[in-house]
């Protein structure tokens, strides 16, 4: 397997994770986002149609997408399952997974806060109140989620599942970006247990072999 | 079933075509999300922790995000199937539904709209630009991987899965704001055989009880 992935590419993270939890080796294939790497034509028509990280290669498959690539990862290598096969808790995790997804990480990922700053030309600190207005709603929003839902040490249960892949790269974002974070108990404590995983750890931005200061 | 909706909300589009689709009849409950009926303590704390639209109640369950429903759908009410079994086929279907879900709706639904309008102060004609360019970048890479992957009259076979239900509603919202989609043609080509479909048609903002002109 080769993931085409970029250290602190959050939805990369995501992806890494997966893999390092079901124990699965592949090849790390950096590409640099912040140089514009996925949107030479070579990657674009030969790797992500998406024209971004994370890119998974599976045999013949090539897949973009990182919810897309991980539901992948669980129907054909579904040890440990990330996504619950009960009704009920699946629905729980995609939830929440997706409340991250979806509302809280493609408003504030690298070519949005690009188009902010070089399009619209807003400030330093209009780009910075953007990006803690979308994680305050968004965890609030998560924290609800968990404080209603959310049972043991990991989001769900006493295994991690989607969800804790989706909350602790959020998370980590976030507190690099210097967000007051410390009002998300629930979020904070499961990022706390889940980021001393060996597996959540390996995966880690500064464990990449892409990895700079 | 119960489905909190908006008329004009496409993400409460994609489930109301899936609960359509399936043949499941629900109580349409309409939360005007232009007045800030979501963000209701009432709401918020009873129907959906995400304030937002859609949320479904099915007996126990109460579940937001649109996603995350039709899959809990998907899992309960499997006919017709939405998202393939097959793991190739089920990625291809995720991969397209959440290029739409995660990069093309988010940056452009109606929270950040207003954000850039009353926070940022930005111009009528920064805004119109901004929703174009989200559109054409989200809507390049979907029909990349159409062209790549898509087969049969709906974008991955003949019959509708995730990707329909995504992806017309997502056209819907752009031809409305006045988007160039012709270049987007095999995109162009499933939405104008999908729209006719009695029950994509049926769950059309225009078909619902709260729409309004």
């Amino acid at each position: 397997m080769q993931l085409y992935s970029f250290f602190n590419s959050s939805t990369s993270y995501r992806v890494r994770i997966a893999l390092t939890l079901k124990g699965l080796p592949y090849d790390y294939l950096a590409v640099n986002i912040r140089t514009g790497e996925h949107r030479t034509t070579e990657y674009v028509q030969h790797v992500s149609p998406s024209a971004a990280v994370p890119a998974l290669v599976d045999g013949a498959l090539q897949v973009s997408q990182s919810l897309a690539i991980i539901d992948y990862l669980d129907v054909v290598y579904p040890e440990p399952r990330l996504i619950p096969l009960d009704p009920v808790q699946r629905a729980r995790v995609l939830e929440l997974s997706n409340a991250i997804a979806c509302d809280i990480h493609p408003i504030n990922n690298l070519r949005v806060l690009r188009y902010l700053q070089d399009v619209l030309k807003v400030t330093p600190e209009q780009k910075e109140a953007w990006y803690r207005h979308w994680i305050h709603e968004g965890m609030t929003a998560v924290e609800r989620l968990l404080v209603l839902h959310g049972h043991g040490t990991w989001c769900f249960g006493d295994s991690p599942t989607l969800a804790d892949v989706a909350l602790v790269p959020q998370i980590a974002n976030a507190l690099r970006m210097g967000c007051q974070m410390d009002r998300f108990e629930r979020a904070m404590a499961v990022h706390a247990f889940a980021s001393a995983h060996p597996a959540f750890a390996q995966a880690a931005p500064m464990q990449q072999p892409d990895y700079t200061s």
